[in-house]
């Protein structure tokens, strides 16, 4: 894995876990080089799984559909509220965090 | 314009004036049938615009990827934080109403 990202996420050890000590399902940091879940608190399949369909796919679509509709805009993050969940998916330039809540 | 959809925005006339009142930079109501623009606030062309990014080419998206997931679930809303504004985008069955604020 990519040294500044694992560097990243052994200093935000503390945070991830007083996040997803509150109502938080779980969740999932993919590495954007990659394409790999960096850290997770989901079993492997799940994390692939969202990684795969949220980080990966969604947020690359999203990000042209903004750009589209103004050039000079950038996606900051998105929430995609499901029956029985919401993922919380920031993407930022090195690896995307997604949070299920 | 769809007879249903006609009633469903003539009758909520006081709900989309007291949400585009408050802080919003305006609304888009596009019926799903047709893929056009049923109601706005803006200009055509931009009401156009969000149309085929957002209610039509990225709900359907989000959709699939949100049943990928968990064929069990459902989408119900989405929210996607621009650096500009934050579009929120709700599908109903026959149309998808998209607020800007």
């Amino acid at each position: 894995m990519n040294r500044v990202l694992e560097d990243v996420i052994h200093k935000n050890v503390a945070n991830t876990e007083r996040i997803t000590a509150e109502n938080t399902v779980g969740y999932v940091v993919s590495d954007n080089a990659s394409g790999s879940v960096a850290a997770t608190s989901f079993d492997n399949t799940t994390a692939q799984g969202i990684v795969k369909h949220m980080n990966g796919l969604l947020v690359g679509l999203v990000q042209s559909a903004v750009r589209d509709l103004d050039p000079t805009n950038k996606l900051c993050y998105l929430r995609v509220a499901s029956r029985k969940f919401e993922y919380l998916v920031a993407p930022e330039d090195m690896f995307t965090i997604t949070v299920l809540q």
